[in-house]
């Protein structure tokens, strides 16, 4: 069984509303290779007391604790103090911390006051951690049935700390090894996505299935855990194949790229490019698209026609086709992509124009219909959707729709 | 007293490495104006056994649980079991969260499976807190000496909870009055914001200023705290108006609006308009405008112009000007916006041309080299930026820099 491992995070400003606990999240993504996962997350503030009252709690259930925070100089920082109290030791002077400290201070050409100084204060019988980031030491001490390794609550600090005191001190505990992979879907809602990979990981010894939205977009993470490396890689890459088959061309990737970057690749290898013109999107599409280095070996560039005499202006689209149809249509849509495609010469184009809201809507033009249109070498197509949400998301989903008909053409 | 109020989180992925808890420091935010904190946090993963341990044990010492997430349509969502669990009921359908529930997903089209059935489950006897964001039911219980409010662990809805549901049944417990206001602040880092107004809130009985970095903004938040709604507000407006003194210009505003809810709102005002070149920020400026609901009344649209030839063929640029300056110079970015003004017929016209990164720096031009333009009734300016960070921070920058730009010539 792997150590039941939890995180105690100190400070107020983490309860305050200015900022959040990251250092779980840093924690388990340096923990996940040597097969440990965080058990549980408790977050407290600067009070002594009530750090001292969470870490009896945690010590008397968990294996090992991770404690970050309050190690710094101010009168706020109390982590030590309460480790001490509830081992029931005074705290002594640690003298290696001190002069590194000292040392430290004095190459940064700063004073060293009695606020610093307490920094080396450390729990009596703790082995001291050293550090080479920021001042204080951290240390480690058993309490209960724990192991609790006390390190500063900075990112950057904490993150060393793992790396150099903790990660050492806890691989002799690594049980097995975990694999995972994430599929990247676009365009299938959360439900859907479940119910087409149900029942996938079933009697899959070590399988497990985890789903997040990162809107617009679901992911699908595969794990696997296992005593033997070969095959749990093994059962991971079956899983894998499985989840490609039933999600089918709704999967931009697994391989960490977002859909902008597959594209990218795809247009490069083919010595393709693409332009856009947008309505609605007011330039989201040509962010995105453009958000990844290297965009311009495919991208062209494009137009933000948002105003109706612009789409006739940049774009060629004639007064009578939207005075006719309404800027909100196919045609529109389609004279759109073909005139931004052969002003700028691209392979291909794509264009948007819609209905973002909240106003604008009407009864047959609800908020939240849209236009897409792709022109490329073998002519122009159109497809008309009726998308849900506040104005963010009928944009990004506009956005990601057409990027995703882009991608499904360029695979087909 | 206040309560003591504590938040739950559940979900394998918030300990898994890929996302961090942000709901804690929201729930902070919003409930600190009825002068409400959070005294602790603590995150489990997606367990049934592991969600039911903790809801006891913060029971036994809160008075008031924030319970949030695993109320989605999958087979790793189990927070509503948990609780009927703890509490020794069964699960119920409640009917009208399961209309609501089937309205909703009609009305995107999309079928109702038993998946999504489930949501409309809840623990018998509890008080139903129905959505109009997502489609599970939120609910309230009460444990042990608490009250419980469970809601969906999505931040756009566990916002949504808070403000409908939460802040009305806890406002009666408030104690005194808060009133905050927070300065938007673009082009003075941080450091040079907290010099700026050192000392404002010296001596004043119950305020505090509080900084926060949203990039590329700063906020700073005064906040002032005491028994008379009257006399914490003309404080918080002496105060105010004092911190717009210190920081001039550097002010976006001081009432919720973003830089470009000011100018659409400043251009209406006037009847004028704007268009947009961009060239490195790839749409990123024009994306920014158009968020705005109602921006269609001043933003007329403009161009992308990723690839120089665009910037000659849609803008005009001479090829020999590119040629002899390069594409990132004062003399392409003044022709930039003066050629989208003159297609567009705008009022106002920004430009933007620079080496965004990683790659296509030179000694005299390295990555973050940035070019704005700006065209109007009085002729065309240019100013040179050299910004830092990565390719994501330096578009952000040049592009908000741009817009401040604007804002500080037409408030001049």
């Amino acid at each position: 069984m792997p150590p039941n491992l939890e995180v105690l995070c100190t400070g107020d400003e983490l309860l305050g509303g200015a900022v959040s606990d990251t250092n779980t999240a840093m924690f388990a993504r340096l923990l996940a290779p040597l097969g440990l996962q965080v058990k549980r997350t408790t977050v407290v503030g600067d009070a002594q007391a009530d750090i001292a009252a969470a870490l009896r709690e945690l010590c008397a259930r968990a294996d090992v604790v991770l404690l970050c925070g309050g190690l710094g100089p101010t009168e706020d920082d109390r982590t030590a103090a309460a480790v001490a109290m509830v081992l029931g030791v005074p705290l002594t002077t640690d003298h290696e911390a001190l002069s590194r400290l000292e040392a430290r201070l004095t190459g940064l050409g700063r004073a060293v006051g009695p606020n610093n100084r307490r920094q080396a204060n450390v729990p009596q019988g703790c082995t001291v951690l050293q550090s080479e980031v920021g001042t204080a030491p951290g240390f480690l001490v058993r309490c209960g049935g724990a192991r609790v390794f006390v390190m500063p609550g900075v990112p950057a600090e904490a993150q060393w700390f793992v790396e150099h005191h903790v990660t050492a001190a806890l691989r002799e505990q690594s049980h097995g090894v975990v694999r995972k992979q994430t599929l990247r879907v676009v365009g299938l809602p959360e439900s859907a996505l479940d119910t087409l990979v149900a029942g996938l990981a079933d009697g899959v010894a070590g399988a497990s299935l985890h789903f997040r939205t990162v809107f617009p977009e679901n992911h699908l993470t595969i794990q696997v855990r296992g005593a033997v490396a070969a095959t749990v890689e093994d059962t991971l890459e079956r899983l894998v194949t499985h989840a490609h088959g039933r999600l089918g061309a709704a999967v931009v990737g697994d391989d960490g790229r977002s859909l902008p970057a597959v594209l990218r690749d795809i247009l490069k290898a083919r010595g393709q490019t693409l332009a856009a013109a947008e309505s609605c999107t007011g330039g989201l599409l040509q962010k995105l698209v453009t958000d990844e280095p290297g965009s311009s070996a495919v991208f062209l560039g494009g137009v933000v026609a948002y105003s109706n005499d612009v789409k006739t202006g940049l774009l060629g689209v004639p007064k009578a086709t939207w005075m006719e149809h309404g800027a909100v249509s196919a045609p529109v849509a389609a004279l759109m992509a073909t005139g931004i495609r052969e002003k700028l010469g691209a392979t291909h184009a794509l264009s948007i124009t819609g209905v973002a809201g909240p106003e604008g809507g009407t009864p047959q033009k609800p908020v939240g219909t849209v236009f897409v249109g792709l022109a490329g070498p073998h002519g122009v197509e159109t497809r008309a959707l009726l998308l849900h949400g506040d104005r963010e998301r009928i944009r990004m989903s506009a956005a990601m729709s057409a990027l995703m008909w882009l991608l499904q053409v360029l695979r087909a």
